[in-house]
C-alpha cells in the first residue's frame, strides 16, 4: 500500500448507488483511503461534484459528451482528467489496492478483467460482467493472482460466513430476493404493470436498470450464476428464497445441520463496508455521531423479543453476578444447583429459587481471589447456607 | 491422533442428552472416533448398555452405589472399569484427543480443570463449571495451552461464526431464548409453578437441572457469565433475545452493520457434531439414509416464502442458461439489458423483457468456447437480435 499504509482506490460508477456508497464510507477515514480515480459514464455534474470532495488523482468519463462540463468544473484543480473507456483501463495499470466495480451492464467486463491482469482485488458488484463471462472472469483471476471480493449484497453474505475448509459439507447456498415490488400483484395485471410502478422498489433505493431486473426478479437469474461463478458450486447447489423482510441476505447451509448467515439492513453500504475493510472490519457506525444515518436491522418481524426482567429476575441477577465478580458467580451458581434441586422436590416454590440465590449472595462475601480451593469452598458453603435457608423455610 | 488418524474421544455425562448426542453422531463413523472413556455418575444401566454397543477402553462410574450392577453387567468383555471421580480423573490423562464434557452441575469442574491442565481439547457443555471458576478454567488452558469448543448451543453458535480478527469490530453478540415453559404465563401464576409443569419445555428435551434454569431463565443468566469467560467480552457486550421458534441461535453484530448468525434445528447433535469433526464439518444428514431422524430448520414463521415460478420465470431461465453454458448466460444478460431499456423507455411491456430473452436464446447458437472476442461478439450480436424483434414487436 501506498502512502503510509493507506488502500489506494478505485472507484468505477462513482455516481450511481453503489459508487457513493462506497465513498461515503471510505470519506470518513481520509487516513485510510486514498480515493485513487474516479469513474462515471456520462454524469459529469455529478463526478465533478464528487472529485472536488474526495481529491481523487484521476477522474475518467467514459462517455463522450459532457467532456468539456468536467474540464470547466474541475479546472483549476491537479486532478488529471481522462475521457473514454480506454483511458480508463490506463488508470487501472496505477498502482491501486482495491478497485471496486460498481458499473452497470456488460461495460464493466473490461474494467475486471484488467483489474485481475494486474493481479489487483476487485470488489465487483458488476453483475452482468460475471454472468456473461464468468469463466473467462474467474480464468484471469487465477492466471494473474488477482482476488475477486463478492460485493452484491447477497453474495457479500456468502462471503462474510464462507470457510474454505467446510466447502465439501455444503449442502447449498441461499439467496435471499425481497420478492421486489409486484410479488403479490396478481399475475393478470402484469401485462399493464408501468415503467414507473416497477421503478418503485419497497426496499432497496436503487439505479434503473437493477430495479427492474429486481421487478421481474431476472436479478436473481443473475445473481445464481453470479453465485455459481463467484463460489465454484454447481447450480442445484444455490437456492433462491423470497423474504420480504431483508432481513438475512444469503446463508449457508451444511450438511451437519447448520446453517451460517449474515444479517443487516438494507443499506449497501454494509456489505461495502465489508469489501473496503476486507480482510478487517470498519467500525463506521461506532465512529459515526450521526446516529440518524445508521441503517437499523428491523427484526419487529422475527419475533425477536426483549426479555421481561420482572418475570425473569434472574438474568439481571447473574450480570449483577458477574459484574460483582470474585466468587459471586459460584455463589450464585451453587445456590442456584440446590434451590433447583428443591424446587424439584416440591420443598420450595418457583420463585423462592431466586430468592435462595439472593439470600446466599447477601450473606456470603464474594472475595476477590478465585483458586480451586477458594471455588470449591464458596461452592460448598452457598450450598449449605442454601440449604439451611430452604430448611427454615420449610418450618 | 491413535489408531491410524481416528480422533480419540472420553464422553463425561454419557447417559445425559448430551452425552447420548455425541455418542450417537460419534458411532456412525466407527473409522473416525474411537471411544476410549466413557463416565456417568449413577445410571449404571444406562452406562452399560452404551459401553456395549461403543466398547470404549475405560468406563467409570462416579457415584458408588450401583458399580456392582455395572460390574455384573460388563463382565466378559475387556472394558476396564473404574470407579468414583479420582478415577475418573485418571483416565483423563490417556491419550485423548476429544473430551465431550456433558457433567451437570459444579461436579464438571475438576474434570474440565484435568483435561486442561493435560493440554487437551475440551468441548464443553458444563456451564455451571464455568460460571462458578471461569477465569480458572480459562487460566489453566492458557498455561498449559489446552483448547476449549463452546459447546452449549447458543455459545456454539457464536463459535461457528467467529472470526479473531474480526474481535475489535464486535458491537455486541446476542444469545436467543426459547423463554421457556413461562414465558406467557400471567406473573400472578408464578407462585403455583409446579416442578412438573417447569419441566415440560415447549422446545427442548433436557435433564432435570436445566429445565429449571431454563424455566426461571436463570439458564440464560449462566450463559452470559459463561459467554463472558468463553469470548473475553464484557457483560454489557452479551445481550439476549427472546426468539420463541428457536431458530437462530446465537449473533455476532458488528459495528460496521453487519451481523453474523448460525441457525439450525432445536437438536443438540448439530452443535455436538460441530466440536466432534472441528475444526472441519462433519456431513452427517447427507450420510445418514434415514431422513425421519433428521433435525429440520422450521423457517416457517420467518417468511422464507418459494420462488413463484409462473409470476417470476426469470429466474428458472437464468438457471436454464447457466446449465446450457456457453454464451448463453452472455446472451441471455445481454438481451435483457436490451429489454429493460425498451421497457424503461414504454417500448415493451413489462412481460416482454422475458419474452425478449428468450427469443434472443432460441435464434442464437449459444456454442462453447468462452473467450473475450467470442463473449463480446455474443453480448453485440444479442443486443442487435433483441432491438430488431423489439422493433418488429413495436409495429
Amino acid at each position: 500500500m501506498k502512502d503510509g499504509g493507506k488502500k489506494s482506490l478505485a472507484v468505477l460508477g462513482a455516481t450511481g448507488s453503489i459508487g457513493r456508497s462506497v465513498l461515503d464510507i471510505a470519506g470518513r477515514y481520509p487516513d485510510q483511503y486514498d480515493i485513487a480515480v474516479l469513474a462515471a459514464h456520462h454524469n459529469a455534474e455529478a463526478l465533478a461534484e464528487l472529485a472536488l470532495r474526495h481529491r481523487p488523482r484521476h477522474v475518467v468519463l467514459t462517455g463522450s459528451d459532457a467532456f468539456p462540463l468536467l474540464q470547466s468544473r474541475l479546472s483549476g484543480t491537479h486532478i488529471r482528467l481522462h475521457q473514454g473507456e480506454t483511458s480508463l483501463l490506463s488508470c487501472l495499470d496505477e498502482d491501486i489496492d482495491l478497485t471496486v466495480n460498481g458499473i452497470s451492464g456488460i461495460a464493466g467486463l473490461l474494467p475486471s478483467l484488467r483489474v485481475l491482469e494486474n493481479g489487483g482485488t476487485l470488489a465487483i458488484a458488476n453483475k452482468e460482467s460475471l454472468v456473461a463471462a464468468g469463466t473467462l472472469i474467474k480464468e484471469t483471476c487465477r492466471l494473474h493472482n488477482g482476488v475477486i471480493l463478492p460485493t452484491d449484497s447477497e453474495h457479500n453474505a456468502i462471503f462474510q460466513v464462507w470457510r474454505d475448509r467446510h466447502v465439501k459439507a455444503i449442502k447449498h447456498i441461499v439467496l435471499t430476493a425481497s420478492g421486489g415490488p409486484f410479488l403479490s400483484t396478481p399475475i393478470e395485471d402484469f401485462p399493464h404493470i408501468t415503467a414507473e410502478q416497477a421503478l418503485r422498489h419497497p426496499r432497496w433505493s436503487m439505479g434503473p436498470k437493477i430495479s427492474i431486473d429486481s421487478a421481474t426478479m431476472m436479478n436473481k437469474g443473475l445473481e445464481i450464476i453470479e453465485a455459481c461463478v463467484l463460489f465454484d458450486l454447481p447450480e442445484h447447489q444455490v437456492e433462491v428464497r423470497v423474504h420480504p423482510q431483508s432481513v438475512i441476505h444469503g446463508m449457508i447451509t451444511y450438511s451437519d445441520g447448520s446453517t451460517v448467515a449474515q444479517l443487516g439492513p438494507a443499506d449497501m453500504r454494509v456489505p461495502l463496508s465489508y469489501v473496503l475493510a476486507w480482510p478487517d472490519r470498519l467500525p463506521w457506525l461506532e465512529d459515526s455521531e450521526d446516529t440518524d444515518d445508521h441503517p437499523v436491522l428491523d427484526f419487529s418481524q422475527l419475533d425477536f423479543l426483549p426479555l421481561d426482567a420482572v418475570r425473569f429476575p434472574s438474568v439481571e441477577l447473574a450480570r449483577q453476578a458477574w459484574r460483582q465478580g470474585g466468587l459471586a458467580p459460584c455463589i450464585m451458581n451453587a445456590a442456584n444447583e440446590v434451590a433447583v434441586s428443591a424446587f424439584l422436590q416440591h420443598r420450595i416454590g418457583f420463585m423462592d429459587i431466586i430468592a435462595s440465590i439472593e439470600h446466599a449472595l447477601s450473606v456470603m462475601s464474594v472475595g476477590s481471589e478465585i483458586s480451586l480451593e477458594s471455588v470449591l469452598d464458596a461452592n460448598d458453603k452457598a450450598m449449605a447456607v442454601t440449604r439451611s435457608w430452604i430448611a427454615k423455610k420449610g418450618k
